[in-house]
């Protein structure tokens, strides 16, 4: 059976398979996909993001548990950042509870931040909709909210769940500033320590300058134990429950899909200036001119731009 | 007197004037630097990041005032969160030294995480070019180092400074991850607290990995007190020296050229996309396709591409 009829046919094996060909930007995968895209858009989209430390990856697993337990089928993207030096993953599956591997129900799978052709906002999204055409109610992206790449991935979501921390200070401000606005729900992990009152008012004070009709949830949970995680599925389902109601919902979804056309075409203009040794050669050679100050970038842009419009 | 010559007369106000224009990726401004683009090229520019709280832009005001002593001049460009709520700037100039600002031979820009037509990183660059032909000696280009876009933007510079602070833990591992790589130069800044040399001993351990020719120092200080600034700004000028000495300095402006130009393509071609309102138009209705699932993103973003180019 061809890859294609075996993702249908739910072989996680082949959905593997699949997203590491993504991973290379196979055009075979692309083609996959593409025929299959009809598939798509079944399953909930769920992304979970927050400071490091927050504790994303065992509230991640606690929340699909608990959705297992309500009969739910759930995959987890986790976008996991690459050592700089060693290659390795860094964060890899340290905190991962491993009866989630052998629970047939569940489908986990952990992308570096490099060596994606293409990029790794492409490859996540090829790989969720991968997940989307094998037939998982839930696909949780799971990334570090960090930065502004790593917002735009957990963006492309339909609900985005905002883990935070007690204890964040002032210095947090600009990691909070970056990604407070996109969340949807929001929880306290680790709220058995102190500080998680004043962060969740600090978060409500926030969020008393967002005047959209829906008024994110804040609440405590303590992933570890177990605490709070139900309120936390309800709260997710309220969201969503709102989202249809409201008619958000697929306006959401036209707007990402909006924006990964628009990165699938600048990837794919990157892959025409890039992707031949004689345009690599030519954008080296300019950019030595640019470099001995011989012409400047902003014309060699421009040409290089008429050049191949 | 026009704008060109005001900015080579060293006219502040010329300057500030021009990275506006920049910001609003004015057609004038970027003529204006295309036509003067010879006299960039002298300055240093030097790209200041690390995690929040590491005290930053404090340490980046010692270095300003230390290379002052020296009689340099200094441009600092300092990228700053904006909220996502309020719209103003978060970091601020909180803890920015005042008398900077009567200096003559400083020079300071806040520019904020949002609304830069054409991207932040292309206005970045575009503001450093300015003030590289205004004439700095030294042009600091700060920012908070937590994620991919941020390191792009601190990458192009001729020496990166990478700020740490004592008592990171493991949950911090995910910021050093993507940052510990581009540091030229390493301080331990508030090295007054606790943990200082543990952090030391692991960031040389991470630096065991790095196997170039040049090995990044790493020093302590405490910029509050001034102490440890001038063996930075030894560490700084080795760098410099050595980057000289081994040819490596016009290779990294050709590689930073080259991911300029790149991005300037590429930020070409979203506007040659999103810049007229049919061509607006015609995407949101792709999207809306894709979101109903009747096309693929992949065959949509195909298409437009073959329509432009």
């Amino acid at each position: 059976m061809d890859l294609a009829n075996r993702l249908l046919n739910q072989d996680k094996r082949a959905a593997a398979r699949l997203i590491t060909m993504i991973e290379n930007n196979e055009p075979e995968a692309i083609a996959i996909i593409s025929e299959l895209y009809q598939h798509t858009g079944k399953a909930r989209v769920i992304g979970i993001t927050g400071p490091p430390g927050a504790g994303k990856s065992t509230l991640t697993d606690k929340l699909a548990k608990g959705l297992r337990r309500q009969g739910k089928t759930v995959a987890i993207i986790a976008i996991d950042p690459t050592s700089p030096f060693t290659g390795g993953s860094i964060l890899g599956d340290r905190v991962r509870m491993t009866d989630l591997y052998t629970d047939p129900g569940i489908f986990i799978r952990s992308m570096g931040t490099r060596g994606h052709l293409g990029g790794l906002s492409r490859a996540t999204m090829g790989a969720a909709k991968v997940l989307d055409i094998y037939g998982f109610d839930y696909i949780f992206i799971e990334t570090v909210g960090v930065g502004q790449s790593e917002v735009d991935i957990v963006k492309a979501a339909d609900t985005v769940l905002m883990v935070m921390v007690p204890g964040l200070g002032d210095d947090i401000q600009a990691i909070k500033a970056g990604i407070m606005e996109i969340g949807d729900v929001f929880v306290i992990n680790k709220a058995d320590r102190e500080g998680a009152d004043r962060t969740k008012v600090e978060i409500e004070m926030m969020l008393d300058f967002n005047h959209s009709d829906w008024r994110p949830p804040v609440t405590k949970a303590v992933a570890m134990e177990n605490k709070g995680i139900d309120e936390l599925i309800e709260n997710i389902e309220a969201h969503m429950a709102y989202m249809v109601s409201s008619g958000g919902y697929l306006e959401r979804r036209i707007k990402n899909c909006q924006a990964e056309i628009i990165e699938l075409t600048q990837q794919s203009l990157l892959e025409r200036l890039l992707g031949k040794e004689e345009n690599r050669a030519e954008i080296r050679g300019l950019a030595e001119k640019a470099a001995m100050r011989q012409m400047d970038p902003y014309t060699i842009s421009n040409q290089l731009l008429e050049k191949m419009v």
